[in-house]
């Protein structure tokens, strides 16, 4: 794939944007967007950057019926002095083909992604919010859209990736959150689809969502599909505990999504020289450190919200209070050191951030 | 909702009809479709036929990210005396409401979906095929359309129906199938979605039929995601087995999908005083049974397929050849009936077929 390839065509009318300090989550999107098509004579083909427009396609389409397909979630960040950093976009990328892998959807080339990425965020990069707490979401996402009803893997898809100008993923910034144990519903077993980033692992996760909703919880605890005892994931975030000075989260074991903050967290707790274990923890194991008081702090961790401090869990009819309902001193820790680097105030000693120059997004303007 | 509301916009052209001794599965479609919105605000809204169009979308609609979709599948048929029938529709849009209800989409109202049905198919009462075997198979499908990235229920939604003139869906037709039982990959597990119709279900089972397609068969048995020792369907169809003249079926358990046709096969072997159970059956009594000779029969029930009889299994290594590989005499009975009555050639002593007639489809052309 000859990355060079990428055409731009310009918008002719610029959208207006909105204040940068009265940002939502996804609801506005920018002027461009990426857009690559597949078939099964071309492969992956005609890689361009285009006005932001709506998608046509045939309702007899695959992705109506049979919820072929993948995405990502990442950011762009404006630094002070005006440079663009993303956050391990490689590692978007190589997980996209991961979950691509498990859907049958054809690898895309991780380079020409980053290389459009790139480009893309440069077209709008007046659209990059400056205020604290805000960014600019990235979505890349395949759908599969060839008309036909048999179930099997579409000979046509469409990779796309639009921006969204974002501010904080809770409304209550980096207040803790309340969390339900969600002991009806399953997220995820082995063999699922639950290390895929794809559509049905959200669809089924609604239901759970909107009943511990009714009950005042901003999000549901998974736990595993089979025992219903070891925990799996919170919400669309991993999670981590601190027990008595030892920071657990849960393995990796065939059915949670491999989180990037997730993977950064880890590694600049080994950095700090702080033990961190990933192993099965059960809800029982959790329970009992908050009987005897080791259970120190809780958070969650995603792209959307970076760390999400977790004040309380509820379990079987019991209400287990966090930290006092506070954030812990390392959600804070973890969440200043992280979003400093993601936005280039503080050092990298780990070389996370990427910087999106012109001479890393050259393109053919048309 | 005043069903007397559908409104109906014809085509201005008409499309050119298969050939209907040469008809696929699901790649060609008739000249209308029937579409409905809803709207926070105005609930389910404009109801309409409208000729066969595609559908344009926000990029960041719900449907292309987080899967929250479900559908149906129903077919009608033409008698030789010029009569259309449909079988047992109204079960296919009960089940739709539950599956709705499990992915937190609004109730449709039934009664107007069917006679929105009806009135689709006299529409187009042209495209149903006459040939053996074929029929107008009938996807009605609820999509999620708003264009927001956070995770939640759309506000926006359609529910659009189309038709597709159909042959059989095995190429094979009749002939008995191979099977290999899956022992890696996972359907669904109870507190999932699977006994909802909805695209994930569909999009995780891709890749165990890609594996198994590639070492000579069709389709997978897929086993529970607990044990993965327990039977629950086969690729997208219900299984029964024939094991010393008792006919079992894996119970609704709460992970598989509670199909049309094995309601009806339930409902037509109490009628024929053949005793049928619904009990949990693992893959080791299947094998126990072919190995002491008592496997008489298996198959496979669904819209698509009717009556799929299995040749064969494939589990550990080992080949269970079933009935010598041949249709057992039953499963040929059972298809023999229920085509028979879908197709109006048989008598129909449970009252299942639906008679689709200009007065039951009463609209306003425009």
């Amino acid at each position: 794939m000859n990355t060079q390839n990428i055409t731009i065509t310009l918008s002719e009318t610029k959208k207006e944007k909105p204040q940068s300090d009265q940002l939502e989550f996804g609801q506005v999107f920018t002027d461009h967007m990426f857009m690559m098509d597949y078939t099964e004579e071309l492969g992956w083909h005609d890689p361009r950057i285009v006005p932001y427009q709506p998608i046509t396609l045939d309702p007899a389409s695959m992705i109506f019926h049979y919820g072929q397909s993948v995405f990502e979630g990442l950011k762009a960040y404006l630094t002070e002095d005006e440079r663009i950093l993303l956050f391990r976009p490689e590692k978007n990328f190589q997980r996209l083909n991961k979950s691509n892998d498990r859907l049958c959807i054809p690898e895309i080339d991780e380079e020409l992604a980053l290389t459009a990425l790139k480009q893309l965020i440069e077209t709008d990069r007046e659209w990059i919010p400056t205020a604290e707490g805000t960014s600019l979401y990235i979505r890349p996402f395949v759908i599969s859209t060839e008309p036909y009803l048999g179930v099997a893997p579409s000979g046509s898809y469409k990779f796309i990736m639009i921006l969204s100008p974002v501010g904080s993923y809770y409304k209550e910034g980096i207040h803790p959150v309340k969390i339900a144990v969600e002991t009806q519903f399953v997220r995820a077993v082995n063999g699922g689809t639950g290390t895929a980033k794809t559509g049905g692992n959200y669809a089924s996760s609604l239901k759970a969502q909107e009943v511990s909703g009714k009950m005042g919880y901003s999000q549901v605890l998974w736990l595993d599909g089979v025992e219903k005892k070891y925990i799996e994931e919170v919400g669309s975030m991993n999670v981590f505990f601190k027990i008595n000075g030892e920071i657990i989260t849960p393995a990796l074991n065939g059915s949670i999504l491999q989180g990037v903050t997730r993977t950064s967290i880890i590694e600049l707790l080994k950095y700090w020289n702080i033990p961190v274990t990933e192993r099965r923890i059960s809800m029982e194991e959790v329970r009992q450190a908050h009987k005897n008081g080791t259970l120190e702090e809780a958070f969650g961790t995603g792209t959307a919200a970076v760390i999400s401090p977790i004040g309380e869990f509820f379990w079987q009819d019991e209400k287990l209070l966090i930290n006092e309902g506070k954030t812990g001193e390392l959600s804070k820790k973890l969440y200043d050191t992280l979003t400093g680097i993601q936005r280039g105030k503080l050092e990298d000693p780990l070389d996370w951030v990427v910087e999106v120059t012109k001479a890393s997004s050259l393109s053919t303007v048309r």
